[in-house]
């Protein structure tokens, strides 16, 4: 059986490893700060990435693949752009091993490239270098492309799926012959994302705009979605960015308008990764283990056999297929349990350490009485029903789970978000984990010392500011256009 | 309109890149030996990646996703595998870059890796060292795993989906308990490349075994199928191998057996990539450009609205819209074109330069008359076919191509295709671009010399070489065990 899980409120950071490993969903590599996915979590990916890639082509765009390998000039060509990512750069310097005079693997110094190339961190630059020959005209516009890739951001203190060296995740990128039609395509895609957090992951986000000192290097605007996980701290869940027109400038791309005018194009990135796994685990997970909603858990229902001899094992087997075969036909992801030489209590755990969102066991007695018992792994509740209309009723039960896991994620962002009128008020809230609203004078020095005094970060400045009132910054008293959201960040 | 493509008389290579290009398929990118896949190569990838995907859990596999990186000395520990991929490999050594002196970005010196970072070439040595920890007892096995990803291998003459430095493609690693098993997944694996080749890329592929001297890295044995591109060259489309227990060795994965003892594990590997893209393109496209088959073809139909004035637009699209939604009611992919501005010539020509098995036009007389001009990209061949009845006939019709295309690519094997007695009959077959099947003595050295000589090479050894009579050397008149294939490969 797998180890135990740290309760939460012993240790916090502990308890995350534990649902990760328990759960089957990635574990540390001998390749620093880079993670094995395991078969649980890719499965889990796999169903966050259909889901999105769906709502992306619902909403008119196309996949395509750029090289990992940028040139390594690429990266200079806008200046915040290298400013942001150079820091933290895989550099590949050599094309070829071969032994030194003591027989170990050594870069082959003849194989030194002449240019070196960078591991991707995102790709705005060799996108846009390709953009610049593709677009000549408006009628070239728009492009609404995206990419699913592997990226690589050097990581000093990597956490699974949290902070990789590499990752994987989306990136559309996308091209426009109006800064409003680019504005409202950053905008758009902000939307999907909310609507995949929120009614997909059951995870309650907000939505708003970045401050300029937590912007993405070399855009206008980053929009952005933030989530609550269970300490109270904030997890960014997405980004979308309104680029205006540094990167065509950067790589000169220009189209001709309608009045035969050369313009330089608008642009947006925009992108999701792993670390969506991390904010699902710490938006639903409990000391028991993994908790998963059920419209992206790798199996909705697991059927556990229960036998004690050989004789009960055929009609106990053939009853569960049967029961297999029905929920599949109405489209429910089931596993069968074969684990039929560990007790019950060895079975029912590890389910639950995988974050299965209902079980169903199946004993000789229920098998008497035409009965199953349904188990949620949410509420951890047990129940005997028929067996008689069992397909509707753990469909009805999973549509339950998934709303009750969004209700629950809500009602704790709720009580643990307060307006604050003034520091000490707000330090408090930060201290013991929450979300805080409060007034601040719009200077990046006053965010710098606010962060420095409480480790506090403006998660946003929310997009309908005109709601707020106008106020005081709570630390300088200048005057403040209306209250930002203030938290501690993974 | 997109430029004309050249005829394969004139110049097959040519041929070949006018098809990729006009195709949308892909493109040269500014990282030397890669390639952007664009949006009509990259549906296509997806849509074979799908299928290969759903064939793969249909055997019992699941997916999983290991680093991009591999620590150095990993790629030391078995030692014909580092041989075999040494003098290809993108080595990270620094992890940021910075300016130097004259503001150049430079690899910064203090941050040069203690132990280099190979991109992964292929991931045994990474995924074994891995295996190691997950496996303990006969009660871990078999593993039964898969991971779509990224890999590089430096290339020096660089052709579009055939040999890029970085390529696409899904890597098989499994772990048995016996030989006997191992094998026998090897072999399953080569025969889901065979059935995938065939009945959905319509590509006939022989299978058989590699030689020594074209055997992967590592293995004990190299399943292969191998197909025959249009210009009579063998193409190798996908590999299976039997990798005995080198790799366990290599990374002292042991497992206790039934009978509580140690033993290596056992091991295969199994992998097709974006290569495969390139076999297709030279199996079925023709002199108007791409031609693909309708299982994968990201677009079955083209429907192609025509009108010649305001009062015709309204009419003409009511029709081709119903038209599209009772073929997509059958599950067909279309595509509704919408260049109303350019003449029907250049939109029917853009179609087939994209490889859209069907088009469908329909204007004002069609309307009149019930009826919708069909057109088969293969055959080239139109007919005027009633809309009644229209989607089984589409239906119909691409299984007929689909049926067709396969059928054209088998003759033409059968037809370039010789059973040869001696060298000169051997070079003759060889030199007009053909497979030949001819008596070898098994050496190296004579393997060697006729790839000198003719720049052919083993392509495979068949498995039931009992079928085949024994016989004598081509070139030496040493004995042969039967005959082996030989070809001219990509």
């Amino acid at each position: 059986m797998a180890d135990a899980v740290t309760p939460r409120d012993e240790d916090y950071s502990q308890w995350y490893q534990d649902v990760v490993r328990n759960g089957q969903l990635a574990e540390n590599s001998p390749a620093r700060g880079c993670m094995i996915i395991k078969p649980n979590g890719m499965a889990l990916w796999e169903n966050m990435r259909d889901q999105l890639d769906q709502m992306f082509k619902d909403t008119g765009h196309q996949n395509y693949y750029f090289p990992l390998f940028i040139p390594e000039r690429y990266m200079e060509r806008e200046a915040e752009h290298v400013e942001g990512f150079a820091k933290e750069c895989a550099v590949v310097t050599h094309s070829r091993l071969t032994q030194d005079e003591e027989g170990d693997l050594v870069p082959d110094p003849e194989s030194e490239l002449g240019e070196n190339y960078i591991v991707r961190p995102t790709s705005e630059t060799i996108i846009w270098d390709t953009y610049s020959k593709w677009i000549q005209s408006y009628r070239d516009l728009p492009l609404l492309y995206n990419q699913w890739a592997n990226v690589v951001r050097w990581e000093m203190r990597p956490r699974l799926f949290l902070r990789t060296a590499e990752f994987l995740w989306q990136e559309g990128h996308t091209a426009h012959a109006t800064e409003t039609e680019a504005v409202e395509e950053a905008e758009r895609m902000l939307d999907v994302y909310t609507t995949f957090a929120e009614e997909y992951m059951a995870m309650p986000v907000l939505q708003g705009r970045k401050t300029e000192s937590e912007r993405f290097p070399g855009a206008v605007d980053t929009y952005c979605i933030e989530a609550m996980m269970q300490d109270g701290k904030a997890l960014q869940a997405g980004t979308s960015h309104f680029l205006g027109q540094n990167f065509a400038k950067a790589f000169d791309c220009t189209f001709t308008n309608e009045d035969n005018e050369e313009e330089y194009v608008w642009a947006t990135s925009w992108g999701v990764s792993t670390r969506l796994i991390g904010g699902l685990i710490m938006t639903h997970s409990d000391d028991q283990g993994l908790v998963l909603p059920p419209k992206l858990a790798p199996h909705q229902v697991v059927i556990v056999p229960l036998f004690f001899d050989d004789d009960q094992e055929g009609p106990v087997m053939e009853t569960c297929e049967r029961l297999q075969e029905r929920l599949e036909d109405h489209g429910i992801r089931v596993k069968m349990d074969q684990n039929h030489t560990q007790s019950p209590g060895w079975r029912f755990s590890e389910h639950e350490l995988r974050g299965v969102p209902l079980r169903l066991a199946i004993g000789p007695r229920d098998l008497e009485n035409d009965n199953v018992e349904m188990a949620r792994r949410d509420t951890q509740e047990k129940e005997v029903v028929p067996q008689d209309g069992i397909a509707e009723r753990v469909s009805d039960t999973l549509d339950d789970i998934q709303h009750a896991l969004r209700e629950r994620a809500q009602d704790r962002q709720a009580d643990n978000t307060r307006v604050v009128e003034d520091y000490d008020a707000f330090r408090e809230v930060i201290g013991r984990g929450g979300f805080a609203w409060a007034h601040w004078d719009g200077t990046p020095e006053t965010e710098a010392r606010i962060q420095e005094e409480t480790s506090a970060t403006i998660r946003l400045i929310p997009f309908d500011r005109e709601d707020h009132e106008e106020g005081e910054d709570m630390l300088t008293g200048e005057p403040s256009e209306g209250r930002v959201l203030f938290a501690q960040a993974y």
